[in-house]
């Protein structure tokens, strides 16, 4: 019996990141709605509307391949969510709260970075490159929507999180 | 009642660190084990050795803000470890093996590079610059090690998994 191939590892691969990206789809109003800050809850609201641009590049990578557009379980999204999730039901003061969405966010966003990364440098192995295309503008979008996080929590919310804690 | 503040969240952040990393020195030696390339062997032991290093540091940072050392177990470690593991149990190719393993290797430094950068940031805020040293240690690790596996993956193991397929 033939081994499986990179071929076989990159479908996998394809699969795990359409259904981590239908987990963060049923994930992120929640996340929206928990916000308190105005522009931590435009920008989750803002990536819902990139997530689904990016589950349709997706099953255009499905198609480009011939391969059935198809999810697997992606555990790791899962536990991520899981951790987000309880997270939610803490009673930390709002400024915390948002500080801690944040943390959680972005701990999606780097999930996604290593996803796409290696499903990029094994599209290019596998000479796919109007895949490589479609992947690398997820991949630009994740980045993006990590940096925004970054300079979001370092523009104001850590800090107004000390200040709470300073009032109580 | 008074709600939880940065404080108690940042104290959260070291606990789910703290579990993860033993998660991360349980499995390493299975990863170590599994790798056929010797360059990938060797670097998934120095990295168990970084990791043992990484625990000392996390215990410094409790003893530092006066804090119990104690784990809480990290559900994003563990998901993201629990796909790795069944990746393991697939019948790729050795070099497509190898590639899996680089490809769920990153996705724990992901997971990681999110989380020390959350609580070097919190530390910051906190004024904890002791700790963030500490922390920033670990980050250059997670960081360098990210690379070493992109490293690795680009000047062979990628192309020797294709190598496989055409020859099968």
């Amino acid at each position: 019996m033939k081994d499986s191939s990179l071929r076989d590892a990159f479908i996998d691969e394809l699969r795990d990141a359409y259904d981590a990206e239908h987990q963060i789809l049923k994930a992120l109003p929640k996340m929206v709605k928990k916000a308190t800050n105005k522009q931590l809850k435009a920008a989750f609201a803002a990536h819902l509307e990139e997530t689904r641009g990016q589950v349709d590049r997706l099953e255009k990578a499905f198609k480009e391949i011939d391969s059935k557009v198809k999810g697997k379980h992606c555990e790791g999204i899962a536990g991520i969510l899981k951790e987000g999730k309880s997270v939610m039901d803490e009673d930390f003061d709002d400024a915390t709260m948002d500080a801690c969405l944040i943390a959680a966010a972005q701990r999606v966003e780097h999930y996604e970075i290593a996803a796409y990364g290696t499903m990029i440098a094994w599209a290019k192995c596998l000479g796919e490159t109007k895949v490589v295309k479609l992947l690398e503008e997820t991949l630009k979008q994740e980045d993006s929507a990590d940096k925004k996080l970054t300079g979001l929590a370092e523009d104001g919310i850590n800090q107004s999180s000390m200040e709470a804690a300073a009032i109580a």
